[in-house]
């Protein structure tokens, strides 16, 4: 099996999207309800669709501009080959499909949901997850696929036999860095561009809907009803698909990079063996990722109820049992994986502590950690933002004394629930370092990931759910049927919110696995922000996740102003709108929502991108490891304060809804204590839904751009370059040493003298490394 | 005078402080008002020496015990005597007096003020400032003061003659260290108690006053009116005071311990002179703060005003005259200090990059960059948070549709306002650097500080000016009264504002200046955050300034709570309150504000101290400085944060006072906008007054505990171990080298085998550090 072993990543991944067509099929095959129903489904679909071909028109510019750029570092860097452009197209084009398939599947599963709402509950959830199952499947089956593929055909063209290994596996994995950076960049613009859309389509529908004019939530008379629904898609489905998409890709990617280090350890200390073509450290986590799908295909079947009367714990017990069943079976193949792939013994060179035998099963404890902090920071995340729970009732508790009361208490628990969230995940980088070094934290993130299908059925499920609510409400259907939905679209609210958690630490986890890989790409010797231009840039990344949260923020609040002043317009210009003869112009709000969400996304956008490359060029490859370190810290700490506040503001406000005790007394829908916390929640909506997500783009695109320039900041050009540098190294410390030696040391305050010419011998072999670089250069052109 | 220059800075010192006498008795000589306001005047002053003699209670015990722990450290380390206790327990009561004298001064100066406000605005600008002014004399002079004492103390008992030069110098600046932790704990306590104490009260007086009896602010017959104006000396005046004599001592300190370093390595380039006892570089930043209150006494003559029609401008503008002329005086005073203290040039070790010359004259520029940038920054704060700017007006506009738009705007405007700070901030530390390496960084901080007197004086007088505008309401004086002191509250507002932008300015580069002393003190190689455990710190660092704050608001919250119902309790069992012929239990409310605040700033407080020491004993000094640049990074953020947020709420609500425009329409107090921006102010109260201005003195604290416990880390003992261990490191590598280097490195993949090998060299100095640092501990025992 061993030498087929590279296509069985592609197989699995083809197996994947084959149970994605069938998963797809099915649900087309279902009822989707009367007449009112489709169409209000399908004014939702095209809704969606037409933000989306709105939204690749301004991409495909954007890639057109990127293309040309990564032109230009192939251009300049020996090891960058042109096809990087290919590749990186590719993955702009599959992020955008993973995107596509799921807004598809869930704008046509939610009125399905609906019919199936009216018969019983199993099968709303049938349904609903059903859709979430295709949408899971295509991001990971597609993830796993374009890498496999673009492996192989890069393997093919580099790894020719001449050179080392090592360099062309490094040009190789330089190549399919490409991959990740076109996913990840459409990520970002999906996931703030969604972000901002369904903010804005929310609280406009609601301003004026509900405040203003009076009518309930999701009522057909509003006309900016069908934009909020196009936005649950747009911010909840496609956003956090491309999200875990591009989440997926550089996991593997920079797992992928560190086995190569650890490859070239393990050479220098002669213990690599040729098994699976001396690359089994490499091939991993591609292979663990596509046993992922196969365990999430497994899980899927465990998740199912029977009782028709069942409720939101039964529910949520269904989506836990496939969950929990998907990462078991993952735990367990990984064992064997590790075992089989993997020498029992690896040689590994840490930083500073000089090289360590590490035994294989160190690897799967990694792995293990990884899981398990991913479990433990959703389970913190939940209890910070869940009804009924401490953090929440306080928030309700202080919604009694007004607003002002409410926000304060709000802000207070997105905060503290930093503490635990970031312990843990220090816990995590130290256990898996101290485990298998960056090999160990990089596969932990790995086998966070490795469900991403599952992970993504179960979240994708709850706005399907929200959707089929809408569309109950908006046909006037019976009661019961929104009830039901209902349940389906609380436990929602719990798994997006579990969700959050999940994304952001694997988001954390994969960007401190780019960020060793760039380490190791540049050849620099560590990020020592003892230095004043590192400490400097570390700041000025600090400062990024704020100022990005805040553009975001005042994005939602421009954009909700367009379209307040357009709902007001329709009910004071279209005659009988109220009294349900007068049709609104749905259309006009959707395309408002579009136009602003688009605008608006650029400057977030462009600030990541630019930013990094402007460092790495004036500053050089240390300080821009500053930087990313910097957003990483920041963005780590705003991400997880800006959804948990958000999504404790959120609950808070739907405590009221069954009475909740304040001061003693019940407070009901429309008391006091209730307004207030309404107000909290649509301070919390861009909280949660667009400023903060956005943050794990953020940290993972820098990440991502430092690591694709970073050979033209490091110049560590090939490995017989590398040798060059080496030897010039050990020569020149070996005469500075030995003159000084000769001199005596004796004498103490000479002693640091040695220091400060250990100092300057730094400097000459900079000066060599570049020398070497451009002799690489010469020879190439 | 080169032989006296020891004790120049004292004598200045001293001069500062029969300045501030003679201020304070002409202050005590004014009129200070009819019966009435000598009663609320006394009442006042009663509260807040209630308050502080409670917190020295209190504090009593943190000493005692914190004394024991520094005997444990002087006990287990060689560099460290115990005399470390002494200079710890007299910086703790100096910075517990310079609150004390602030405080009496601020109460004795209020209903003085407002007796002057009577006559004329110029003669209540002159008193008002005047109280400032004892204030901002006493604390600087008392800085100056106890360093040079204690220096000189210790200079006399350390430099014995035996021994290294830079080996004393050290216990010297080590035990000296314990003075700065001594006035910065006091500091912290003083800053979140009092944080705690105003808000609490501020906010439980309105709720119940203004909002639910409807009397005015200030009225006589609400309970908690005296506490709130106790509140505003407690927080503004004697929790700043305590803030900036903790920022004076420890950027001193900081320039001090770097000035050594320099020396040590302009002994080993063989540049140092006998000039100053060979060691001006340490001696000058004492040197120049002791100038700076020169130049803050010259500069209080240019405050003044004539016209008694004077408004806001012309008062600010008075002010900006004294501030910018004490500056512009103590920077010529900078030029010549510096041309003559320190040698023309000077040999520095950059790390990483060997030895430079440096020109003295780079030391002067790295001043001007300090006082740039904290003049820069300042402005920038001016702009986030003035009346009638497009930040504000921002906020005014978005109040229109409500609350919950109202925080948005004013979080992202907070938000945003890091960008410009944090950038001018990055380029201070790269720019100072590239000038004079990091001792040119302490010394940027050391100049921003140098006019701290001046700073300070016009900070006091706005909490002055509000207590007399209090007073003049409380006494139901006419009407022209209040508006005179309303002009000058106002004045007040922007000043505070300008001066916490200054405060986080420096604290900022003080922490820096303490965490590159803190560096060379454990004598590690930098910090690298690619070691896991470091970057693993770098997190737990950065999650820290965001749980304190967390902690901050919800103490507020608490205290204000248990205010208000006591104000409600009053209210309803006071027979004939509110006709005024009842008199409130003042006295009441003012121990509600005590306790709660003392009992709430234990938690925030322990967690600051506990945390690095934890760290630094767990993981080592390494870690802990990643832990320190984390708290550093992520503790400038929300400081700037938090602080324009809440400077930026409060002027837009103020905005509604004279009507403004939103909309399109003039928007007047008591509209749904109005109420909409009291919300946002709300809000921003603990923002900008408890948890924003604490962040300082957690980034200080925190490096500073780093700085007295890094002995314990990094065991670089004595300057003799330091050979020994360098030595090691020398022989070492020549063995290795010349070994790898028989070997032959043709084969490039060999190459890597000689890292591996460096690696372990580290390993085995590592070891050999450890062994010496037990064998000068066995010596000492």
């Amino acid at each position: 099996m061993e030498q087929y072993i590279l296509y069985v990543p592609a197989i699995l991944a083809i197996i994947g999207l084959i149970f994605m067509g069938a998963k797809y099929a099915w649900v087309k095959k279902q009822d989707s309800g009367n007449e009112r129903m489709q169409e209000l489904s399908a004014s939702i679909k095209e809704g969606a669709l037409a933000f989306l071909s709105a939204e690749y028109r301004l991409l495909l510019v954007f890639v057109v501009i990127a293309s040309a750029l990564l032109g230009v570092v192939a251009y300049l860097v020996p090891s960058t080959e042109y096809i990087i452009i290919l590749a990186f197209i590719v993955g702009a084009i599959f992020s955008a499909l993973a995107g596509n398939i799921g807004m598809r599947i869930a704008t046509d599963a939610n009125a399905r949901t609906t019919q199936a709402a009216r018969t019983s509950l199993p099968k709303a959830l049938k349904v609903s997850f059903g859709g979430g199952t295709v949408m899971g499947m295509g991001v990971a089956s597609l993830a796993v696929l374009g890498l496999s593929i673009f492996f192989i055909l890069f393997l093919n063209m580099y790894m020719t036999g001449e050179g080392s290994f090592y360099d062309n596996m490094t040009v190789v994995l330089e190549a399919l860095a490409g991959f990740s950076l076109g996913a990840e960049s459409i990520a970002l613009f999906a996931r703030v561009g969604g972000g901002i859309y369904t903010k804005a389509a929310d609280v406009g529908a609601d301003l004026v809907g509900k405040v203003e004019a009076g009518i309930p939530e999701d009522d057909p008379r509003n006309p900016a009803t069908i934009a909020d629904n196009v936005g649950d898609n747009v911010g909840d489905v496609a956003g956090m698909g491309a999200d875990l998409f591009g989440s997926y890709v550089a996991t593997v990617l920079a797992s992928m990079v560190l086995g190569n280090y650890v490859l070239r350890d393990m050479r220098a200390a002669g213990t690599v063996t040729e098994a699976f073509d001396g690359m089994g450290p490499i091939l991993l986590p591609l292979v663990i990722a596509g046993v992922g799908i196969i365990a999430s295909i497994l899980g899927t079947f465990l998740v199912g109820i029977k009782n028709n009367e069942a409720k939101e714990p039964q529910v949520q017990k269904a989506l836990d049992m496939g969950n929990w069943g998907a990462i078991l079976i993952t735990l367990i193949a990984s064992w064997f994986l590790i075992d089989w792939m993997l020498p029992s013994e690896m040689s590994m060179n840490f930083f500073g502590e000089g090289a360590k035998l590490i035994p294989s099963i160190n690897v799967f404890w990694s792995a293990v950690i990884g899981l398990a902090v991913g479990g433990l920071i959703s389970w913190v995340t939940a209890y910070y933002t869940s009804l009924g729970k401490a953090p929440v009732n306080d928030i309700v508790e202080n919604s009694g004394t007004g607003a002002a009361t409410n926000i304060i208490a709000g802000l207070a628990v997105g905060m503290k629930s930093t503490a635990a969230s970031v312990l843990l995940f220090a816990a995590a980088i130290y256990g898996s370092y101290e485990l298998a070094g960056f090999y160990g934290v990089a596969l932990a993130a790995s086998a966070m990931m490795a469900t991403t299908a599952m992970q993504l059925a179960i979240d994708a499920f709850g706005p399907i759910a929200d959707n089929a609510g809408g569309i109950a409400e908006m046909a006037e259907l019976p009661n019961e049927v929104r009830e039901r939905t209902d349940i389906l679209d609380s436990v929602g609210n719990t798994t997006a919110a579990v969700g959050k958690g999940f994304a952001i630490a694997s988001a954390a986890l994969t960007a401190l696995a780019l960020f060793a890989a760039f380490v190791t790409f540049t050849g620099i010797d560590g990020i020592n922000i003892f230095k004043a231009d590192v400490l400097a840039m570390l700041f000025v990344g600090g400062m990024i996740p704020v100022v990005f949260s805040a553009l975001a923020m005042k994005s939602v609040g421009k954009a909700a102003m367009e379209m307040v002043k357009e709902v007001r317009r329709q009910f004071r210009e279209i005659p009988g709108i109220m009294e349900g003869t007068g049709k609104p112009e749905y259309d006009k709000c959707v395309e408002i929502s579009t136009k602003a969400s688009l605008k608006e996304m650029l400057l977030p956008g462009l600030i990541t991108i630019v930013t990094p490359i402007i460092i790495g060029l004036v500053f050089g490859a240390e300080p821009l490891g500053g930087y990313m370190a910097g957003v990483c810290v920041s963005g780590v700490m705003w991400a997880i304060f800006q959804n948990n506040a958000g999504g404790a503001w959120d609950n808070a406000k739907k405590s009221f809804e069954a009475g909740a005790m304040v001061n003693g007394k019940i407070e009901k829908k429309g008391s006091d204590a209730h307004k207030a916390a309404v107000t909290g929640d649509t301070v919390g909506d861009p909280f949660k839904d667009t400023s903060g997500p956005s943050m794990n783009i953020l940290i993972k695109l820098t990440c991502l751009v430092g690591l694709v320039i970073a050979p033209i900041l490091g110049g560590h050009g090939t490995e017989e370059g590398y040798a060059v540098i080496n030897e010039a190294e050990v020569e020149h410390s070996i005469s500075v040493v030995t003159e000084e030696n000769n001199k005596s040391t004796a004498n103490s305050e000479k002693a640091v003298a040695t220091i400060t010419e250990v100092g300057n011998v730094e400097t000459v072999i900079t000066e060599k490394k570049s020398s070497a670089h451009e002799k690489t250069q010469k020879e190439k052109e």
